[in-house]
């Protein structure tokens, strides 16, 4: 090799290393193990500014990308085949992704594995500033309970996961009762993984800022029955089945079958004053239809970024208003930022509304969040200490 | 093309299918769905001869593998970039498996994840021609319930899983114990999440075949607390840190903390009468040290696929003889097959002379399976019976 060979080479060296060095100039590397981390594993990591790192192995692979918040990273490989890239800044909090390996959308095998986005699949956790509120701490913890049962009016199998509060066991006391509904793409599990529902409410009662009370999280995806020879040619006739859409199937299952076996099997208080009904998204929106209809079932009523209430709606609503005593509205600060149309207008406005007709409302933000869990789980840290007082 | 081209395409052609069907000879194709596969998804499959088909588009993908069983079976890809291929038979019941993509171990994005082989990753179910008795059906159910403390032992959170028999709430019986203890490389979900623990309790005692019992799920593996400085001087001083071993740590947890902490906690009959200890692998091998140095403390001992206990053992641990009601011992058949050193002789052999010492014992083999978890399923379902009588 010559002289001008090597001076080509350094050059050419110095040059990937300064495009190198523009690319990264506004990447913090602080970056950790994050709480979705599966024990023992490197990656996937966030940093100071909320960018997540994965690494994986692949010496024969092309491509490998990042795929998060609807965009796709580039991971860069070294020498020993191993990738590794970043994302750009995520909001605080929880987010669903993925890798693509050549084409193969698959999950990363160093995260935990979490239900949403109808899959099971990858989730990573950016550290928030007020994470205080979901961290598991050492106070007094209730319970999370599988709890199994057969539904006629589905004709199958089910489950719901029910949270009992700290001091259930061992005690006579009785207790109000949250019917707490996931989103789209999600199910039972979401409310007590994710969404650590379990951990804010025994960090809210070890600090005395909520009454105790039972949550009840059920599957409010809406689904033909396994057996459809199970609905009767009367039925049929009737126009009770096919079943209008989600709400009304899940409501249903809810109002028929999920009470009255939750007031037979926990120590409930069985009575519409002891009872409200929330949702995220989708089980928002279950929650405004199912509500709406039944004002002598609950009296406290949650919409988390799904959806609003307004004065037309409770005039169609007999003993709605009169009934309700609270109506709890949220959205993340980015989905007001970018609303869209088919939320039903201005949702704070349509809320404060109704303050003006007598009813209780509460309209809360959630700061610098979009339609994600990090919004959701603020959201239940809010209204969890207005209910049952 | 003239005629002699042609025919030697054609010809050509032919061979390449006969190989195809050579190679397919013995596959049968009645592939369907797996319980372990996720809700919406076509794969993974499995067909009546346990054969495992998966099925990923990776159109990029130089290499798709199939990873089962210590085996990688090649995946072939179709124009459209979609990769299909079988495993060779597996036995019945779950196994642990993943893709490889050029190069990348992944989970299956088709399948349910499982902790097991010290990850998340996925898992299949191979359809068992005695799958009734773990099958979900239409009978009273129990509840799993997550349950979080904090010890002071280890100076962390912890958790394990409790199963409440059918009844449980509701009224004011007391039940005995069942300890269950998970294998290396798995954690407190797995008897009752792949295990079926609790699926396997509500069909015996829908049956009347058991005697309604708690089952806790809590987590054996040996970790360094994460503050050290916990330790006090003393300690080190007397020998008694480090701790010895996975079964001394875990035992000093068990004993120290877990058991008070559920006699405090359920409707438990809180005696040696009412109590048993079991484990598979790993967790038999910690139900053997710790049921031989308390007999106190455990009437009941189930060791699934996880050494055997012998009579220099007996003689080395007193009252073990006097006090054990059952002494239960259990491997897969292929295990027996392919013994290895280090299982403390045959344990067969071993747990048959006990009875001539006079300890009631119980040997069972499960039929055709080997370190599996349809062995240790099989192995819950004899021994339940058994105890508590």
């Amino acid at each position: 090799m010559n002289y001008k060979s090597l001076v080509i080479i350094v050059l050419s060296i110095a040059t990937i290393e300064v495009s190198i060095a523009q690319v990264n100039a506004t990447v913090v590397d602080d970056f950790k193990i994050s709480a979705t981390t599966q024990e023992g594993k490197q990656y996937p990591q966030v940093n100071s500014q909320g960018m997540l790192r994965v690494q994986i192995t692949a010496p024969e692979a092309k491509s490998v990308k990042l795929d998060i918040g609807g965009k796709k990273y580039d991971l860069v490989k070294d020498s020993k085949g191993v990738w590794t890239g970043e994302s750009a800044p995520q909001d605080e909090g929880f987010h669903y992704y993925q890798l693509n390996i050549d084409g193969a959308d698959v999950p990363d095998p160093g995260s935990m594995y979490y239900y949403g986005a109808s899959r099971w699949g990858s989730g990573i956790e950016v550290p928030a500033k007020d994470q205080d509120f979901y961290a598991l701490k050492n106070v007094a913890h209730g319970q999370v309970r599988e709890h199994i049962y057969f539904s006629k009016i589905n004709n199958t199998m089910r489950r719901c996961f029910v949270y009992t509060p700290p001091g259930y066991d061992g005690s006579n006391k009785r207790y109000p009762v949250l019917y707490l509904q996931h989103g789209g793409g999600e199910n039972e599990t979401g409310w007590s993984s994710q969404g650590h529902a379990n951990l804010i409410m025994d960090n809210l009662i070890a600090e005395g800022k909520a009454t105790p009370f039972i949550i009840v999280m059920d599957n409010g995806t809406w689904t033909r029955p396994v057996q459809s020879a199970a609905v009767t040619q009367e039925q049929r006739e009737k126009g009770e089945w096919p079943p209008k859409g989600w709400a009304d199937q899940f409501s249903k299952t809810l109002i028929g079958e999920i009470i009255p076996m939750i007031d037979a099997t926990y120590r409930t208080v069985a009575k519409q004053s002891h009872r409200a009904m929330a949702g995220l998204s989708m089980g928002g929106m279950q929650t405004r239809v199912i509500t709406l209809a039944n004002p002598d079932i609950f009296a406290y009523v949650g919409m988390f970024s799904g959806g609003s209430i307004n004065a037309d709606d409770i005039k169609n609503a007999p003993q709605f208003k009169e009934k309700t005593k609270l109506l709890f509205v949220s959205y993340g600060s980015h989905e007001l930022d970018n609303r869209r149309e088919g939320f039903g207008g201005d949702p704070k406005a349509n809320t404060e509304s109704l303050q003006k007709e007598g009813l209780k409302t509460h309209f809360y933000i959630s700061p610098s969040t979009a339609h994600e869990w990090q919004s959701w789980r603020r959201s239940l840290n809010e209204f969890a200490p207005l209910i049952f007082k």
